[in-house]
């Protein structure tokens, strides 16, 4: 396994998911100050890329300056609030969903398992019937 | 803001991505040691959508058992691996692409406010021609 290209791709991922975020915090507090300003970015975010977070905000440098400015800062903020517990939040909820799936695992193993043993019991009770 | 609810959408991106990334760990492993397996499980995966993470491990129930074992084993194994320096790479990746961004952005007003003073010195240059 190579878990340092993994974990520089999962940093750009989750880079990208904040700067989304951003934009998102962004348009909720412009439709509040400045619906006006919301509905323009709400148009621009459909039409271009927000995925590709870096890109997006080279794009908006030629629109709006400003909400560039504010992106970066939201998304700083929202990196130092959020990031803190992630590794444990991460860790936490894949290993209880693991574990919820072993539970499904195992039923349905129990499951067919008795169903096979109950063939098998009744094709017990058919072979003296069979014997007759 | 509301930062707990945007944690928590953020764990379950990563928690998705890392999936993601079991799936593909797996699919490199099985290029190796089982290419038939591999194929099937790269068909698997083309037509079914290993974005939502815990529904395909589910609809993978149904087909592979042990293939479902092996991905919630390389997901744990992920994030044990990963997640621990993560806040300190997302923070700093934000944190260079932000200098970067606001460093752009200062080139292109010292660029404008150049234009706009030449502009305005040719403008004065004019003025005494036009006076003549």
């Amino acid at each position: 396994m190579y878990p340092k290209k993994i974990a520089n791709d999962t940093a750009e991922v989750i880079q990208n998911y904040l700067t989304y975020q951003a934009v998102r915090v962004i348009l909720d507090q412009l439709s509040e100050t400045n619906p006006k300003q919301a509905i323009w970015l709400r148009q621009y975010t459909a039409s271009h890329n927000i995925q590709k977070g870096e890109s997006f905000i080279e794009g908006l440098m030629g629109e709006d300056k400003e909400l560039v400015m504010r992106i970066l800062k939201v998304r700083e903020y929202l990196a130092s609030e959020v990031m803190e517990f992630m590794p444990q939040m991460v860790r936490h909820r894949i290993s209880q969903a693991n574990v919820e799936h072993r539970r499904q695992l195992l039923e349905r193993l129990t499951r067919s398992s008795s169903v096979s043993s109950t063939a098998s019991e009744s094709e017990n009770d058919d072979s003296p019937s069979n014997c007759d």
